[in-house]
């Protein structure tokens, strides 16, 4: 496959500088972009790497426009446009449509016929496969799930029975959503189970990562909302709400109830308390637990910072007297503030 | 499905207040109910949300007998009575006994009659299934596993060989019970690994989230108490100890040889040390590590408080110098003692 | 299965003082051996427990080798010792090769024929399968992976297409190799995936923990060195390299590009943020957080202490302060050098 940079403008706008003609065959990284491959500056402060990029052509910004001698592509987003030009070159296999022969199929379940089920699969009962969507080899699709159009589920991916997954996911392999949420109540020195009658609801454009596990609800539904990109490995407890177009970063816990605003960013292993609220445009770093409610769009943090072990030791062992260590600047201060008015006085 | 108020007080006791010949179908929230439903509060501080609520009757607390006019079931411990109630109302689908033809079922294997194996399960040789349980779909049964009575395996949970598994156990998807423990021993530059040829044995009356991992031990097994319930994404290591009862919320990772006692409750991605032995009636914050043995019942945490980005940078830089700060103070304590006790001589 | 030290030392060197026609069948614990068994200390300060033991045979560093009258084996390393006579003793199931008739094999895969796929495994088109390995029940092989000789995954295994694994690799079930990493990029309100067309490449001698995932690069690769050894539930994202021989305990996450050196080893749930670079020999502690580069080898920490939880809430809310706490400091020890100079001028 292989595209020149004036067919990649015609498509994705942009404009060329250099040879429009040139054609290219893949996407790589400054380092090792050949003269078939194209490259792409996301940040100026780089662009000394430009000098020794052995690619064909550079996808720049306009600041980066003259840093190079190169054929390239001048775009406002040089690192969405590069992505586009990725997903060109790099199309994902066609779908061989139809029911493997291994695979099992629920009585009344519908299977679009345009639709793939691989090896090992399972569909359950009254479930919906929509249009051109791929249910990967050993997934199973529970009891009366509804699963949307043009959606791909790699691999042993599971999905509990009555949930409903909007057009367009992606899930990764181990990807498990609809897994009963914790609800548990003491009673008489036993837990007994709270049953799990919500289920999971995920509009469309959403990709989860590989291994994470998002619960269905408690009694109403845990919702995804369109356009969320979640990373490996996170656990979404039942009734949570993740805003649209939030994105989470590997390993992040979030616990029951809690809702997310839209365009949220939460860097890896952070966690979220139970029942919270977290408004719109809210930036987590990793590492950091939120156990407040967030009303004020802006970035937050709580990082203990690390350092040679004999030195945080040494540091960290003052953690447990915080408070005293307070108290004695008060009284240093106090005392001080005695002399000064004795002398004052005198 | 429908009870009367009646029905529900003869089966699980409390008290009617209002119509007892109300019929109800299932359970919601105090917002979403309807007219057919009934609803709960567990917290009177929550009492003015019974004003709004469209259920047709309540589950409450003696202290809000009288918080609403609406047919009302009065309990000792509304949230447990709830849970009940739930279990009444939405009862787990009916288990078709037998073995589905994809299943593959090895040499010796007992599968009781009473007990299904679902479609793609592969049962090993010498297994033993008990009575009325479910093997989910693709779910993997090792050699010589022992699995108890009424046990619910959903779909793709592994289970190594050897290990021994309680009646009652709920296992959810990704679960994976018996790998190898992380033994290594460094040799001449070289990791070698230890076999791990313990067991992994659980208790009755277990549940354990999706994808959640306990190692079979390297010696002496791993042990999960009766009781004990596991959120999503917990790490068991191997020889771990669960005590009865204890429950651990999603996330946490409980390293090698540590033993927990009873009753516990462990906040999300907590984390413990190994070779530690926690007593009962313990609670572990979330984000909390602990890393020293606990001998007293209690309340434990260690997090790192959030703020803002930029006030967290300006707090946080000062833990890098906290053995001097407190050095500082002690400076200007003894030169005001001195400057004290110059006075008082003078 | 039973050896005499004799033919023990034989085998794995050492020497032994005492009987060494006595005959051993199994290792076990100090605490739990029988007359049958062999057990072994690695730490002289735990010396004490020998007295207790039933064991009839025992491994000793030359340190000990006078600690007790059993029959031993001398060892620079009896924990390395340990280990071996351990993987003597318990040898692995032997594979039968060949594929079960469940499994579905793709176009042009080779299989070598002293190699074993098992049950509902699937194998993909173009991949190769080495001499002596093992594909579990239900594991996935995308097409046009190539899987070393000897090597073993566990049930449920995945390995996403193109990936290359070398010999000797162990995967434990439900770990995911190859996954798409979370490359993502803002283009007027929606997140665009970037594609992602690296592989994940594995060396020799590498095990997986359960439930980890690994994923595959976002242009150039994703690369495990050789010797790595892998804890349960660790994520490592798109274009990490981990250094050979280095070893991580469980649910340690580790973001894109991010260099790790070898012989280092990260503790538990420790994290370590993107584009970073860590020298070999590097110590991590558990739950710390990596948010610079190391090029120093030695131990880094930081872990919050800590506390019963009244105790930490006293001292924890002063870190929201600690920066006004400095400056207060600071305004003390002007004041009092002023005094102490207005003095000296006096």
């Amino acid at each position: 496959m292989a595209y020149t940079l004036a067919e990649i403008v015609a498509r994705f706008g942009g404009r060329v500088l250099g040879d429009a003609q040139l054609e290219i065959t893949q996407v790589a990284t400054l380092e090792l972009a050949d003269s078939s491959q194209i490259s792409f500056l996301t940040n100026s402060r780089y662009r000394a790497q430009l000098a020794d990029t052995k690619a064909g052509a550079l996808i720049l910004g306009e600041a980066d426009a003259q840093a190079t001698a190169l054929p390239r592509i001048i775009s406002a987003n040089p690192y969405a446009y590069f992505a586009k030009v990725s997903a060109l070159l790099n199309p994902l296999p066609a779908i061989v449509p139809g029911v493997h022969p291994s695979a099992v199929i629920g009585a009344g379940a519908l299977i679009d016929p345009t639709a793939s089920v691989a090896a090992m699969a399972v569909v359950g009962a009254g479930a919906i496969v929509g249009a051109h969507s791929v249910i990967g080899e050993g997934s199973f699709i529970g009891d009366n799930v509804v699963v949307g159009r043009h959606v791909r589920l790699y691999p042993r991916v599971v999905i509990y029975h009555d949930c409903v997954i909007g057009d367009n996911l992606i899930a990764h392999s181990g990807v498990v959503i609809g897994a009963d949420g914790f609800g548990i109540a003491m009673d008489e020195g036993r837990w007994i189970k709270i049953p799990q009658i919500g289920r999971v609801v995920i509009g469309n454009d959403v990709e989860i990562g590989a291994n994470t596990t998002i619960d269905r609800g408690a009694l109403d539904d845990t919702v995804i909302e369109e356009g969320v990109k979640l990373d490996n490995q996170i656990q979404i407890a039942h009734n949570v709400r993740v805003g649209a177009h939030t994105a989470i970063a590997g390993c992040v816990g979030i616990a029951g109830s809690t809702t997310i605003g839209k365009y949220c960013q939460i860097g890896g292993s952070a966690g979220i308390l139970g029942h919270l609220k977290i408004t719109d445009n809210v930036v987590i770093a990793s590492f950091t637990l939120i156990g407040k409610s967030i009303s004020e769009a802006g970035s937050y943090a709580a990082i203990f910072p690390f350092g040679k072990t004999e030195d945080w030791r040494k540091n960290a062992v003052h953690l447990r007297h915080l408070d005293e260590m307070a108290k004695r600047i008060k009284i240093l201060e106090q005392k001080l503030l005695k002399q000064e008015s004795l002398k004052g006085n005198s």
